[in-house]
């Protein structure tokens, strides 16, 4: 069995540079505990000479990052991050060149994951992306391995710490949406340049993604799920879940319905006494339904070099202990395609929240358009703004079908005393 | 590499038979998953003809245990239970003929996981034993591999189902131990027959050795730690805590403190907001403190045959998939013995309960003997009990070292005015 292994580090941002430190330190721990010999021969990023936390070797840096092939590479853990370009090509080429493959890219593995796990199982070599969902969360390998045969049902959670820390910030000091942002781009937990991906539910779906192909043991969807973000959600909506009792949190749902799978991303309110609704901060956790386990918890930092750093170690250390794995926990070829449930048919009590001009009548529009809809009312709350001659109204709704909701709330455009689309959030 | 696994079960208790179920029902999708075919070719319980849930093969039935090699195996699943006889000679024999082993069995683990684990290293075989801590989680494997490379400096949680039970509903009912403990009984989530183990503390000690030894690399402890059950706490103690906003649970604790061991089981007083003491019912709960990973939760079903079954066919599909792998994640020979730390250093706040004849200059005499003990009172409450001449005295102390508590609460034996041993509960 093989001895002593290469590896070569693309993209030295936060996260692989972190690694590449973790590696160096702890080579001798690594030895210990699988026997094998780690060397890092290769390393590339953009810059060579920028300012870097931790030191790097020189002389063994690589500005063009497919000219480490010219090195003898074992394993290449990619660390540049988008599901296109350079990261694609070189994750690609190093299987094809028989190289395991780490990468903590979640937008990689939930758009070419398919078709990338086909070429890692052909050339028979690992590809490990245990840092994908849930940072430190080790919930990849416990889908795969831990909970291996258990008949999974359901998995939801919080997959996106940004948001998590933006709903939870806001939540305690009723700051805006765009100030508690600011706060968390400053602390770190925010992209500075582009934080959307996060904001619009887009990361958290990539995830929801991988966490089905794995639970369900089926190809990775390709399809347009319901997905909604929290750039909609104001202090006020703060103000009126605690009055109710309710909490605001960015879910990550996936389950199947009649052998159809429903995958969804979007603020949900949830019960204030639960488990999900204490998870603050940028923690993540996950909640899984299966037989024979029951209900399965896990929860962790969702984000940030330590935590994925973890992740990748972990990884690394499956490779070294010697056993190809299949990347998805069954062969490509046992993997079925994906019926997708339609989402016309999801069923939810919804929180509507309308910001209206302080007119008579109004209240009677919404309510006879919403009686139209089949959407009958649970309870209602009207805030009144004076100042601005304004009014907040929210609804609360017995249980509608998304059909219905959706043609509903997008019949208020026409009208001219709602003065923007109206907020919706479904009750978990 | 071997393409078919020949596995023998031996007791076919609850957890057992479940088992046993489980791999014929899951035959296809071990083979869909492994790339092995699995057979079950012996198992041996004690009487043929009891009345199963499921059906069992009699052609292969073996009443003494040690006949299973008499077939060819591959895997023994070992569910006897308890720490020695016949469970741990099978253990060592099949280890010793080169067969791997899967078992849920933590009194065997807990005091000869050592030794045993050397037989497996020598022999080249796998000991797997995933569904002795934490019922259904996965949490050795989560250690072991999933946070590998982490430096763990503390893990602790609830860690017998029995007990949080128990708690959980004399929390909320404020029925009496004795009759929670039936109740309890009645719905299989107590041993009928002698559920001491359960209730003195002894089965959550098991697992915190377990853990200790694979979250720092270290031999297991044989000590005589902290260990208190719950067999003593009273309703009225839930009364209190409730004044106080604070649940009690039983927590098992592992720690290094000056690179020495500190581990220990006894009730502990959490506060009322934090996760720990929201985990009700017969739930397992495991908290992880580690680097870089950070704080890491991990909860699920702790007991039934459903959860346990779930964590002994992960062990048996990671034996599958054919990685020889160190029982306790590195070699024997490279585990430290264990530093204990001194108990008596522990420094808490506490809360004790005395009950005592309603006379008066009793109260005085207590808080002269804390005084005496270095033991500064932090919050004192007072509950008569007029009809019977008695009252409750509940004392909150600031921090205190364990020695000088233990000294206290012992000197007051001789004192005739307090009516029982002082109740005493760890500030958590």
């Amino acid at each position: 069995m093989k001895k002593n292994y290469n590896v070569a580090i693309v993209g030295l941002g936060q996260v692989g540079l972190y690694l590449h430190n973790e590696l160096r330190i702890k080579k001798k721990e690594i030895e210990i505990k699988t026997g094998k010999k780690l060397q890092i021969v290769a390393i590339s990023a953009k810059s060579i000479n920028k300012k870097r936390k931790y030191k790097i070797n020189k002389k063994i840096f690589y500005k063009n990052p497919f000219d480490i092939f010219k090195k003898n590479i074992d394993i290449l853990i990619e660390c540049i991050g988008l599901s296109d370009g350079v990261s694609k090509s070189i994750v690609e080429r190093a299987l094809k060149n028989k190289i395991h493959v780490i990468t903590p890219n979640k937008a990689l593995i939930s758009k070419h994951g398919d078709k990338l796990s086909e070429i890692a199982e052909k050339n028979k070599v690992n590809l490990e992306y245990e840092a994908s969902v849930g940072g430190g969360i080790p919930i990849l390998r416990t889908i795969k391995e831990g909970l291996a045969t258990n008949r999974i049902s359901k998995v939801y959670g919080i997959l996106n710490g940004t948001c998590n820390y933006i709903l939870s910030e806001m939540e305690k000091t009723r700051e805006s949406f765009k100030d508690v942002l600011k706060k968390a781009q400053l602390l770190g937990y925010a992209e500075p340049g582009n934080p959307k991906l996060d904001l619009n539910g887009y990361d958290a779906l990539a995830k929801v993604r991988i966490l089905s192909a794995l639970s369900f043991n089926k190809k990775i969807s390709n399809n347009n799920p319901l997905m909604e973000g929290i750039e909609n959600i104001e202090s006020k909506d703060f103000e009126i879940a605690e009055q109710l009792d309710l909490k605001i949190k960015l879910l990550g749902i996936t389950e199947i319905i009649d052998n159809k799978l429903f995958e969804r991303v979007h603020p949900c309110l949830v019960k204030n006494n639960t488990y999900i609704a204490n998870v603050g901060g940028v923690m993540n956790a996950v909640i899984l339904d299966g037989k024979p386990i029951g209900e399965s918890v896990l929860q962790g930092e969702g984000a940030g070099p330590g935590p994925t750093s973890s992740a990748l170690m972990s990884d690394l250390l499956s490779i070294l202990r010697g056993n190809i794995k299949f990347p998805f926990g069954i062969s490509s070829s046992k993997r079925k395609k994906v019926q997708i449930y339609d989402v016309n048919n999801y069923v939810n009590s919804l929180y509507l929240r309308f910001e209206v001009k302080d007119k008579p009548g109004v209240l009677s529009q919404i309510t006879k358009q919403l009686a139209r809809y089949k959407i009958s009312v649970q309870r209602l709350i009207q805030i009144p703004d004076n100042a601005k001659k304004k009014a907040s109204i929210i609804v609360i709704t017995h249980n509608v079908k998304e059909y219905y909701s959706k043609k509903c709330v997008s019949s208020f455009k026409s009208n001219k005393n709602i003065i923007k689309k109206p907020i919706v959030i479904r009750l978990f």
